[in-house]
């Protein structure tokens, strides 16, 4: 039995897969596989029809906003975000608090001023509050990043800005009920909580599409990917399918309350574990934007004992607990408890960290 | 039992899809889902490497070649070739044979000069000859598309010409073999021959890369892909996966040249039909240049007998022949006859046609 803690492309839920399996060869009694469909098909038309309209349901996504499932994840959104957004003023805020979103500044800078609204943090471990943040009133928009999967680090509040709020929430994306009205767009590549990579989520207020700038290419433009349905070009239809099956299973197991719920307990478990341990687990972020989604941590001290985190990590995979590795960028371990992974794996993972602690501590 | 004559998501070899739905929640082993592989994992780099080197041999692609592994299929590449090509001269020409290449020029005009090397044709069903174009002396490359879907046009012959060559192969991969060393870049979205949406493949000779102008989006951005051997951002794994499964398969069955043999087969058996018909069957395309993937016919005359065609494709769809119908912007009809697609699936749309003639000749 293998549990899989991969901070994305992650674990999916077991029935969803075992639906997937027993329809691979014939997909909703078609007679063919969903790789199979045209995506012109009226059988496809369905499956992508009601992915959309079971998405939204789970956020009550309000009429105002357009869905759009497009390809090139997280890094393809650092683009379109810019390319369709920054043009009606030529800057936009960027909120940087974690390796994402750096990334996200850097490439929107191709297309118009960046303005960082907090000064360079020293290290990736806070949210500094609103009331220090230094926007610029002619921003075209404000963006940040919901959940910093590298670092661990989380939004507890929605920020109040007057500019649109432009959102990559890849990493916690259905993980708790949100206001989306609140925001302008909100983006998600599928591949930690909703699906296999390959297929991104787009949410984005239809008054703000239409206003790209002329180099914005054909796939990464809102306003053809919105005229054409997401059907401009081929969609990537497997991955869309098994999204599909994802929402439904989110539907059936408490909507996005129901996984709010799932994650705060998954989560708390473990940094409950980190705390009581007098230093011997560590993790870095600030109590408060510490991440329901990925939980990162270090083994021994503040910086990590290596030696003692490669016995860990190898304790894991000897009893089936796999990609706990953290970050090749920030080191020790991360425990990423997406939406498919249950209570019960994430207390195997707490009684190893127990039982290790036991063995290990002074 | 179904036969898909699918244009694009199109059948894949039954043997293929049979192995994704043994191992689809043990991937070699794994215990885990392909799907659910971190894209950093050794496991996943195994499938990845392999899908490359696989290709690399059924191409005997050259060693200054790079094969990179994107998002965003054909109309994601109508950008991306401009994008990274166009810039050391800022003009291209473009060999615009039907409606595929026409979306390319558009595409590529956002980023350049286009020259267009015809004049416009009157409809798409040949391939001037290359004595007729119009080459500009400046152009940064020559652009064309191998096999366009929609009409059923395929060039009998590899222009020869001093500016690199940038080819669509999208719908004709690896159905035959090729010099790729006479090519600048080769392209393909996965979805006809090789594999289900939403993976590209893109074969580039290694001096070409690295000259992007500074919009492109960094998800389209040969130098960056290179550099991070296609893991610049999290790769569209499954697809990948199943695009390899493909290519062994090709490898099993006779390589590229047995593609060759089973498609002039398959396609000379329709167009045989076609021919001896005495005008029932109509197929549009000039002779040396119809496709061997795709053979689009009208019934009843050359501009087509609808109520004829709707009966031909009700009677095929009522013998389980699905997806005949022509694109939606020609009419008529069309049977795609990819790798796929075995001879006597050929024979048997081949007795369906023999008969419908018989009963509805004069």
């Amino acid at each position: 039995m293998v549990i899989n803690f991969a901070a994305g492309p992650a674990k999916l839920p077991e029935e969803v897969l075992k639906e997937v399996q027993t329809n691979l060869l014939n997909c909703n009694g078609s007679g063919i596989s969903v790789m199979e469909m045209s995506h012109r098909s009226s059988n496809y038309a369905k499956i992508q029809e009601t992915a959309i309209a079971d998405l939204r349901e789970l956020l009550n996504i309000p009429q105002n906003y357009k869905v759009l499932l497009m390809q090139g994840g997280g890094t393809g959104q650092f683009a379109a975000s810019a390319l369709n957004l920054i043009g009606t003023t030529g800057t936009a805020d960027y909120v940087i608090t974690g390796s994402w979103s750096a990334k996200a500044a850097k490439e929107a800078a191709q297309y118009g001023k960046v303005n960082a609204v907090l000064p360079k943090l020293a290290s990736y471990t806070t949210v500094p509050r609103q009331s220090t943040w230094k926007l610029d009133p002619n921003a075209a928009y404000v963006y940040y990043c919901d959940n910093e999967t590298v670092e661990g680090v989380e939004f507890d509040f929605v920020p109040e800005v007057k500019a649109p709020l432009v959102v990559d929430m890849s990493s916690n994306f259905l993980s708790r009920p949100i206001d989306v009205s609140k925001f302008g767009m909100i983006y998600a590549g599928a591949q930690k909580n909703i699906g296999p990579a390959g297929v991104t989520v787009i949410i984005v207020r239809e008054d703000l599409i239409g206003k790209h700038l002329k180099v914005t290419p054909s796939i990464l433009n809102f306003e053809l990917m919105d005229k054409n349905s997401s059907l401009l070009n081929t969609p990537p239809t497997f991955g869309i399918y098994v999204m599909g099956l994802v929402f439904k299973w989110i539907k059936a197991n408490g909507g996005v309350a129901g996984m709010s719920q799932r994650s705060k307990a998954k989560s708390q478990f473990i940094y409950n574990i980190i705390d009581q341990s007098n230093g011997f687990y560590y993790c870095p972020v600030e109590r408060q934007v510490r991440s329901r989604m990925n939980v990162p941590f270090r083994i021994g001290s503040s910086t990590g004992n290596e030696q003692l985190e490669k016995e860990f990590l190898a304790k894991a995979e000897a009893e089936g607990m796999i990609q706990l590795k953290g970050h090749r960028s920030v080191g020790g371990i991360r425990a990423s408890l997406y939406n498919a992974i249950t209570l019960e794996e994430t207390q195997k993972l707490a009684k190893l960290m127990l039982e290790f602690y036991e063995n290990n501590k002074n």
